[in-house]
């Protein structure tokens, strides 16, 4: 349903048609990470700690070598040296094998190659390491007492403005400021503050990472694997193993889900150095085990926030300190979390501060919208509790403080045109917020997401064939169906049918730079530099026109798929017609596009959750729900309400359910999909879905990225329709029964 | 060795670098048609008659399907019906199977698919079929005798200007005129003629076909085979099945040899349908004795030839009949002989009739400039006679005959500059040819040959990388190092080193219309694009630094690497620099060239052969060889000389060894590597080299294609040394032991 009445403006875009890549995805001939084969493979795996902090004294692999069919074995050793100390590369490397120490459960430490995977398995039993056990720090309170144990004994403090980091488990903390925040809560009649914490949890993609490398003699490498980015996965590959990008070539199969846990690569390099010692092709496929202690989940940790507000409902200051789970190396989202957590709201006296702390945890990585839902289960909670407290409607409240154009985010930066009043708008129009939610244990939450959307760089190329369809190649791997909604837009600029596009995924040396499929850009930036791409092969076609009917090139024009010339209006051509002449006007047509959008518009999401608490249980059963998100333009209306869909499940699974569940020896318990337990399709509602069109000027079609936002306002409204539901306010994820019965029994 | 002197034109052009591929290669790596993988992959083997001549009256595969593990069977039924007509595409699938007759000993006329290729196989002999024999037309005599059995019923007859056809086993009769030939032969002082004989040989590339095909249940068709043009595939495979091109992918995989021989397809078609029926990938690998009988081979026929001259040596007339073996389909390569036959001299009264004559042998194809060399093998001893008549030195008579620039061919258009002349100086220069050949039964002969050379299309397009390197892309598979040839064009004109461009062998998805690889256009015309899309990076590049200088475009030149402007003496940037600014600049690079060159200098080549016949065994010794060849501008001298070398060793084979040897039921003999003969490296001498550099203009760097000529003159070469080591002229092949001793006993 999208609430944008207009006159049809576009021939393709707006319209559903099937995806390229559907038959061989159903049919199961897609070609996923493990599915590559190679004449000469061998098989790797790898050796993990038990241990959640540990000191490596020594490391023995003799025996593994000895066993009939391993063929190489490799260590941290196996890695280049870090002369220069960059200490980001050390990172990645630390993270990729571990050096001196291991810092997580999961943690690589060796790699074994065989001539099959279950050899290069009974192998890793085969390795001794001698360790030292040292105690772990496993949350972020913990992390940040100044008596807890240091992780990274070489890391450095920083400081930032008027604050000092005194416990070096913290790796980053910072401060967005704007107004006088002492003033603002001043001038509040009512404040009201929190502090709500979440609990790592993974993107839970199907496929688990599967890569494959070959390491020639001649120093070149070319790695098959699943990625949502094989150009960043080269400069990464560049970065560790130390060979420059030009000897890399990284070939980007197919993706079994990613939602950001696919941009970091983890057992490529490994493979790698495997295959530079065997001679063979390596490949390694993570068990699911693998997956979840040694990828990348999302932060736990916790967003503190306090919003002062006059009686009349406007807010006068908000304040906030995030404090995420970096994992074991640098680099939670806590800084897009701190940029995230007041975007919605206009207020001129803001004060946030964030703090980036390593734990003996997984290295996370982005996770849809990284930080922003984190954050949102904060301030989205306390906004409520302010309209409830002021007895304003929820969308009102909102609305009344909602960001425009040209207002400043906390940084500085001011928003451009966005849709976040046309998504409450939308919200409070729905057939579901019209209708009267009835009945005991019941409540409906409603609540609002941002996130920025990124532009980066995209490239894209097309050839026209003498048949008058069109190849086209891009770089960006294709997670949600982004080769129908990038197709789609060539196909609008050329004016032919969607189905004369055909769109392929190649590999880094065979396209422009493209960044990673993530960041909500795909259709946005692949899909600019594919309308750019057709316009080249646009003014080609015109320039052959002109030459072969002998007129001026700008008496051409191309319109409703009809070349003419105002020269001699007996002069029109189908584009397909002159694709036929292409062969002898000298020869094939190649057109090409690339950019790198800086200003991108952002998007907004807004979900509305009706739900039951069942009171004997703790049971929470989710009865009707909206998701609501500003898409610029839909070009594929019916993928941008699976990203809608999608991002909703997933926000429900995080809020009801989903938990890195850590036993006292910092052993995660529930490393299984069973065990974790991810929503199904039994424990959600149908979602319905509202698309609005606030269209992005930046974009030729009006694009903004769906991909994230999304699953930022599921969380808060869930938690805001528990409360509505049971007078409880929840401060800590999941909401799971245990938790419901908790604190329903609080009253008792 | 190059007998050009001149001053260094160029970095890269001229230079000997390592190819590309060459790791991958001698590793044992580089992906062959037969080393495909994939997931799901079945097998498949064909069927195929084991006569010559027979009508098909039932096919009955019932059994082969009941075999365990047999997926599918596909026979001519399963191909589309031919309701237009189109006798060509008709001929195409008659050739993948079957129909109503087989043709020739190895025609298929059943796939079967299973899960293993010893299960497939053994379930060929479960496919029963009926046959009603026919009687076979094994050579061109026979097929042209009015009385012989008629292999195409419903062949059509055609007419050419004086000359009615009468035997429709001729599938075309054509003639070249020039001038009064009766006129000619009148003032002629002499005149021989003789009537030369060769036979069936095969290209003998050491990889056998090898194809793997998919098709999707949405009908699209994706092919990875081994073939010397992906996209020539793609439309041939969209004719036969009838399914258009934009539904088809070839994905084109290194190729061991090909040599006009892997330009057709054989068991694509087969390994399609039967993947169609199985839902499965399905891999059909050929064996050597199914490449000897079931591929094309080149054919053998006659060529009779009448030259008149006057005593100074002037040709006064030149008169030629060629009948060259189609095979069981039309389509001898007897059009290009026929044109080739007296390509290297001028004369004013010419006549050539052709014949294109259907026998019941494989259908012949493309081998290394077809036709050229059967027409030679005429010709060229002709002249030697009459040179040997005339007191005038060989090499003397074909210079005082040459064509020049502006003299016409038999069919009409002028010859463009060409280096015949300088060809037959160096070979009069040639330490070989100064030296004086000494001894009994020792002989010394010389040849000149001609080849085209073609243009057609090709499409490049190249990516800058941020370390200053470039990838590029091309369509062209690399059978003799074209992936060096034209990546040195692009460094050239790039003004980088070699090892910074980075060439890639795409699919028909992603790099614009290529046609084959073959007639000698590769390093010409794919390198003419490279060369185009090199200059599209540039002027973006200038325009790059244009625009972050901030002075006009035109300012900005590129020399010697380096970027500068006249408006500032100041500024300057290399290559390499400005690459790593095009992030923040627009965002990368792409450059594409595409060309289709209509008019394409030749290349002439010469041989000069010394040889010893032993006159007790007939065995005949090559003592020394020399191959001197036009290469406009040798981009890789290595490779140039490679294919020199290459194509003599070929064409020594071909006089002195190879054939198809059939027995009196049509089945050939020798249908192995070890009972073929083809020359190992203990049969073959050194071959001298010597490259001559007559620049083509049509081309930016000059270059000729140097593929083919090469083969044409040692086969007379060879003869012309036989006749002056042994005073015998031999008019057929092989010259073969049995052949000279049965030769020299004619005088006994």
């Amino acid at each position: 349903m999208t609430n944008i009445k207009e006159p049809k403006k576009y021939e393709v875009i707006g319209t559903r048609p099937l995806r390229p890549d559907g038959t061989d995805k159903v049919t199961g001939r897609a070609i996923y990470g493990g599915d590559f084969e190679m004449t000469g493979l061998i098989h790797g795996k790898i050796l993990r700690s038990p241990h959640p902090h540990a000191r490596i004294k020594s490391i023995n692999y003799d025996k593994a070598l000895e066993l009939e069919g391993v063929i190489a074995v490799v260590t941290a050793d196996d890695l280049p040296v870090n002369p220069d100390g960059n200490i980001s590369i050390g990172y990645s490397r630390g993270n990729i094998l571990a050096k001196d120490k291991v810092l997580y459960v999961g943690h690589a430490i060796a790699g074994v190659a065989a001539i099959d995977p279950h050899i290069a398995e009974e192998a890793l039993d085969l390795i001794e390491v001698d360790y030292e056990l040292l105690s772990a720090v496993m949350n972020v309170e913990e992390a940040m007492d100044s008596s807890s144990e240091i992780i990274h004994e070489n890391s450095f403090m920083k400081e930032f403005g008027e604050m000092t980091v005194t416990n070096n488990n913290i790796d980053e903390h910072f401060q967005h400021k704007m107004g006088n925040i002492d003033k603002g809560f001043e001038n509040a009649d009512l404040i009201v503050e929190g502090k709500y914490s979440t609990v790592m949890v993974h993107q839970g993609y199907i496929e688990p990472q599967a890569a494959t490398a070959l390491w020639r003699t001649d120093g070149s490498l070319t790695v098959w694997n699943s990625t949502q980015g094989s150009f960043p996965d080269r400069d990464e590959l560049s970065n560790i193993l130390d060979i420059p990008i030009s000897k890399i070539k990284v070939v980007p199969l197919e993706i079994g889900g990613g939602f950001g846990g696919k941009i970091p690569i983890y057992q490529e390099p490994v493979a790698a150095l495997l295959s530079k010692k065997a001679g063979n092709p390596v490949k390694i496929i993570m068990s699911r085990k693998e997956v979840f202690e040694s990828t990348g989940p999302t932060p736990g940790g916790y967003t503190w926030v306090k919003i002062g507000v006059k009686n009349d409902g406007k807010i006068t200051a908000m304040q906030s300190e995030l404090a995420f789970e970096a994992g074991a190396y640098p680099g939670s989202p806590v800084g897009m979390g701190s940029l995230c957590v007041f975007a919605a709201y206009k207020c001129d006296n803001q004060l946030v501060d964030g703090y980036d702390v390593i734990v003996n945890k997984p290295k996370t990585a982005a996770y849809r919208a990284p930080g922003s839902p984190n954050a949102a289960f904060g301030t989205e909670q306390v906004i409520d509790e302010i309209s409830q407290k002021l007895g304003i409607d929820p969308i009102d409240f909102r609305m009344m403080n909602a960001i425009s154009e040209g207002d400043r985010r906390v940084d500085g930066p001011k928003f451009p045109v966005n849709g976040l009043k046309q998504v409450l708008e939308s919200m409070k129009n729905s057939p579901q917020y019209q209708k009267k939610l009835k009945g005991s244990n019941k409540g409906r939450g409603i609540a609002v997401g941002y996130w920025f959307n990124v532009g980066l760089q995209s490239s894209c190329s097309i050839t026209v064939n003498t048949d008058g369809t069109v190849n086209l190649i891009e770089g960006s791997t294709d997670i949600g169906g982004s080769r129908a909604s990038i197709a789609m837009q060539a196909a609008e600029t050329l004016q032919i049918p969607y189905d004369s596009v055909n769109p392929s995924i190649v590999d880094t040396n065979t396209v422009g730079y493209t960044a990673v499929t993530g960041g909500s850009r795909t259709t946005f930036s692949t899909g600019y530099a594919a309308h750019l791409a057709a316009e080249d092969v646009r003014d080609q076609m015109i320039k052959r026109a002109s030459e072969m009917w002998g007129v001026p090139n700008d008496s051409v024009v191309y319109s409703k798929g009809q070349f003419s010339s105002d020269a001699d209006p007996e002069l029109s051509m189908s584009f397909k017609e002159l694709a036929s002449q292409l062969e002898n006007t000298g020869g094939s047509i190649a057109g090409k596009g690339s950019i790198n959008p800086k200003k991108v518009g952002g998007s907004f999401a807004g979900s509305i959750c009706d739900l039951e608490i069942d009171p004997d249980t703790g049971k929470s059963t989710i009865l009707d729900f909206t998701a609501i998100q500003d898409a610029g333009k839909a070009i594929h209306p019916s993928y941008v309400e699976g990203q809608m869909q999608g991002g909703s499940a997933q926000g429900i699974g995080w809020a009801l359910n989903e938990e890195y569940f850590y036993d006292q020896n910092g052993i995660m318990n529930n490393s299984s999909l069973l065990d974790y337990r991810m929503p199904t399709s039994l424990d959600l509602p149908d979602i319905n879905t509202i698309i609005v069109e606030v269209p992005d000027p930046t974009h030729p079609y009006g694009v903004r990225g769906v991909g994230e936002a999304n699953i930022v306002p599921p969380i808060p409204a869930i938690a805001n329709a528990m409360k509505r539901a049971s007078g409880k306010r929840f401060y800590n994820l999941p909401m799971n029964p245990p938790a419901v019965i908790s604190k329903l029994n609080q009253d008792l």
